[in-house]
């Protein structure tokens, strides 16, 4: 039997910031599939912390070293992109409950829109089941530490975001 | 950069009998993965409808032309046995919610048991979102059409099992 | 335009015994609908408290005085015994989310089996949000009152079933 | 026994624009109730794609030839209005748990707001159960394929509205 | 056994404006631990229908004449917010299954935070389930009856603020 | 104002066996309430793994330094229960959302049993997120290793009930 081709698998996704639970699917995904091209969603119309070069270029630099991980942009649909890359496979992770029914609505809606490509789902660990990049956002700007949360990369262009962080705070 | 190996995913179930919900997932799966081995519980302690040797011949028998299915049984930790035949991937399938919250908890104590296992979670079509082996073995004893919700050579052992099904039902 | 003709509306269950969550809902239904007919589900697997014949005779008495409410009991597939019984439609409560998908499931699979009957789905009050027969029995059998949360003549077969309830209880 | 008199449902939504999900809810009213009463909440807080009187033509179209189906615009509480136009009963469909919460809390607000008006809920086909105005326009702008999802209609509107729309999406 | 230290509880949310909801888990509370802080949250991006004065104005005059309910306002984070008062629990409220998750999601993350910090969940009554701050402000605006949802002050303000509430309003 | 008096809270349930879910609930318990009362549910109906008296004796034995945690055994009404002993609260752990419909259920019946028993919920950590006492046993039943899931004298109670379990699988 002739072993199936490589498989590409799309993780898309806004990545503003990229946090560690999107890295905890991105080192599952290279643990099942042959490449994963991180697509980050291209949306004028969603106000964004950090630009879309500064998320390509963050993104690139947490994975500078690992051939096997890609980044690109996209926009239009995600299934129309994921096509025309080769992929065959998107690769979304599960959280939580409430991740549930809007994945699946996509993940019906893609479907649909290609019937080439197949959605699977991933857990984080256990640790970043609380985790998103809106939180992480909204406890760096109160003035919370976010190390442990981001790749090293994010806390320190979040530092140079918000300079004048509050730095006294007892712990 | 060379190809990753081989990818063989375990589709572990009880398969009391195999439905079409089953069969889509592995369907999905063969897109992603390499070869899918479908893996019958033995659980001595579950009444079942179907000896685990009918289960075999029935699955074997619905797969005997794809090369890339296999079909095998197992009992102790589905980590163990998930190493123990080389695979990488365990693929279930989410139907609902209700699912969502059992699978996490076998996912997350696989993974403790052994971190070279990943699970990956695959959706069936909607049609067989309200599918499952305990409903169809109810609507069949209780004389109802289970056509289009099993495969055929499951609807033909039904029939075998219960010869007196009620046969006059009006539709 | 020419009215549509009545509407009989089955309410199926296993009653055991019927509590104020669902008379609750049996009242709801005929708002809405001309005739309301409780069906009580006999199933000789499943373990019960209440013989059908006390069921039967429990929910007569309570609805004697109401000439819109009719009581029967069915075996077999709810979808045609609806059809059979010249209902349109099966009304179940929704209490909470956990009902939901069982519920989802069952409607699913009746709209299959017979497509002319659809599942209204209706909520019970709030404070019935709770309730169920299991919980019902359990809480009286350990000594806990179950005033207000069955019909007076559920309270009083309750007692004759358990005559040496301890009635000691401080509250 | 007399028969109840005939019953009108409000089915409440913003329908921009209607769908096939919406129609097939619709549809499953029509035969449980003597009447539908589409009814198109004015809300002028929320953009919308559709105008007001968009909708009305457009849900009106879909509709001319049904006598049973009549199509109205409101605004205030929907409780009011319902007894207003004579109606017992609000139609919602249910699509997954997450409809369920906000769908409860509407219903229990109705109800306390006026004890006449009962909610009941319907399932749409599984079909639809992924579908949303929402994902239809989404899907619509970035160039997808909204044939299946929409009525004819619809989709013409959508057309004349985007006119722009790539044409050369390869499936 | 040396008794405890007196326990403060800190009652953290957006009280926009405070509802029965609201006022009875604070009563709750009280039953539970020595003090507890209603802490209004400054949130300047959040638009509010009451300033944050009318909202500290509002609840301490519903609890003028209970010693054990203090008022207060935070910004930042909570977590630091609570050990700066002395507080060693968070409470919080929960009504529903959507509830949970975002409160799952914010009590990790407190909890990682600052260790110090428990957070307890206890339920409303039953009646209050589905009310909300949104709901009751929603409600009134549209001429809906909020009595018994809100206290006694925050009625009055409402009438302040929507001088032309329709009254001609029937039920 | 004088201080409120000191708090016992009960902590029900099977504990059959003790997991560290449950240790860790009970040190959450201890930041927040004077004394934790663990109360073990003598429920005969129920097949248990240990005997009531292992369950005390097992717990009592992992708690033998802590003055604050106290084990007792309970049977009937457990709002009876916790007035007969003087405790105001019950606290529970919720780890997912299938816990919380469930525990809500109680919460509200031992409410309305008793109104002097408020219920609090608490969260594990995450890494317990996916324990119950049922997946500990089933896991060591097939050879798995529960180390770092239950304490350690439940390890050893289990290796005494299961002198036989393989002790050569690999990791």
């Amino acid at each position: 039997m002739k072993g199936r081709q490589r498989t590409l698998a799309v993780y898309p996704g806004s990545f503003d910031p990229i946090t560690n639970g999107h890295t905890d699917i991105i080192e599952r995904g290279l643990k099942v599939f042959d490449e994963v091209l991180v697509a980050i969603l291209v949306n004028p119309e969603k106000q964004s912390l950090f630009t879309i070069d500064e998320r390509l270029a963050t993104i690139r630099s947490a994975y500078r070293r690992n051939k096997r991980v890609r980044v690109d942009t996209f926009s239009g649909l995600l299934a129309d992109y994921s096509v025309r890359v080769g992929a065959t496979v998107i690769v979304r992770g599960l959280r939580a409950v409430s991740d549930f029914e809007y994945e699946f609505q996509m993940a019906l809606m893609n479907r649909r829109l290609d019937k080439r490509i197949e959605t699977v789902f991933m857990m984080p660990a256990e640790r970043y089941s609380y985790l998103s990049s809106r939180l992480v956002k909204e406890v760096f700007q109160l003035g919370g530490d976010v190390g442990g949360l981001v790749p090293a990369v994010v806390e320190r262009r979040l530092r140079a975001k918000y300079p004048r962080r509050p730095t006294g705070r007892q712990r």
